[in-house]
C-alpha cells in the first residue's frame, strides 16, 4: 500500500504544481484575481489546473477502491502512467490545446481501468467469492 | 462496505459522463478549448460537471466517514439518492437553469446527512461511549 | 483518528458554506446560471469557493495519509490551522483579493507539511524500517 501512497503524494504534489503555474501566469500575463479569463495563455493554464482537478477527483477513489480489492503495485503502476499522462497533457495544451488528446487518454485510461478493477472485485465481494 | 464502494465507483463514473457530454456539447456548439464561455446551452453542461465536481468532493469523505461509524448499508441508500438526485439536477439544468432545485436538494441532502452521522460518531468515539 | 474525521467534517462543512454564500451572492449581484461572470463581487465569492474546492483536494488524502504513518492527533492541529487560514483567506478576499496572500499561505503550508509527513512515512514503510 505504501506504492499507492506515494502516488498519491506525487499525484496531490503535481496538482499543486499546475497551480502554482496558474498563479505565475497571472503575473505574466497580466490576469487580476477573481478574473480567469483575458488572455488565452492564462487560460490554457488555467484550465490544465482545472482538468487536473476533475481526474485527480476521480483518480484518488480509483486507485484505492482497486487497491483493496486487487494488487496494489499493480494499482500504483497504473497511478504513475496517470502522471506521466498528466506530464504530457499539461505541456501540449500550453503550446496548443487542440493537441491534448493523447495526454488526457493516458491520464483517463489508467482511471477507467482502476475503476473497473474496483468495480470487479466490489461485485465478487457482494457476491461472496 | 462493499456496497458504499460501489455507489462510489458510480458516483465517480457519473461525474465521468457528465465530462463526457461537456465535452460533447464542446463540439456541437463550437467552444474551443480553453474558452468555457460563449454559449449559453454549453455553459449549463460545463456548469452541471463543475458543481457534480464540488459535491462529489463532498459527497465521497461523508460516505466514508459516516461508514466507519453508523450502518454502511444505510450510508450506501443515501449514496443512491445522491445519485438519483444528481440525474435529475443534470437533466433539469440543462433545460432550464431555474429549475435546478429539486435535483441539486436530492443529492445535497444525502450529503448533509451522512456529515451528520459521522460527526456524531466521531463526537462519540471522541467522548469514549 | 476520530480527532481528524471531525477535522474532515468541518472542512467539508465550511467547503459547502463557501458555497452556500456563491448562491446568496448570485441572487444579490444578479448573476444568473449557468454564468459566473459579471460583477466582480460575485466572481470572488465564486473565487474562493473555487480555490477551497482546489485546497480541500488536496487536504483530504494528505491528511489521512500522515495520520496512518505520524501522530494523528498532530495532523488533526494541522488540520485546524488550514481551517483557520481558510477563514481568513475568505475574508480577505472578499474585501480585497490582493490581500489574499496571508490566509492562502496558512492554509497551504499545513497540506505541504501533511504530504511531506506522509511522504517520509510512506518512503519509511517501502524501506522497511
Amino acid at each position: 500500500m505504501a506504492y499507492v501512497d506515494i502516488v498519491t503524494i506525487l499525484a496531490v504534489l503535481q496538482f499543486i504544481v499546475f497551480g502554482i503555474k496558474v498563479g505565475g501566469a497571472r503575473g505574466r500575463y497580466g490576469v487580476k484575481a477573481p478574473a480567469t479569463t483575458g488572455n488565452e495563455i492564462f487560460e490554457r493554464y488555467f484550465r490544465v489546473q482545472q482538468n487536473t482537478l476533475e481526474l485527480l477527483l476521480c483518480l484518488l477513489p480509483a486507485l484505492y477502491l482497486c487497491s483493496r480489492y486487487l494488487n496494489p503495485l499493480w494499482c500504483a503502476v497504473l497511478g504513475l502512467v496517470y502522471l506521466v499522462g498528466r506530464e504530457i497533457y499539461a505541456a501540449t495544451y500550453v503550446k496548443d490545446p487542440a493537441k491534448r488528446g493523447l495526454g488526457f487518454a493516458l491520464s483517463m485510461f489508467p482511471i477507467l481501468f482502476l475503476l473497473l478493477g474496483a468495480f470487479v472485485g466490489a461485485l465478487r465481494r457482494v457476491a461472496g467469492f
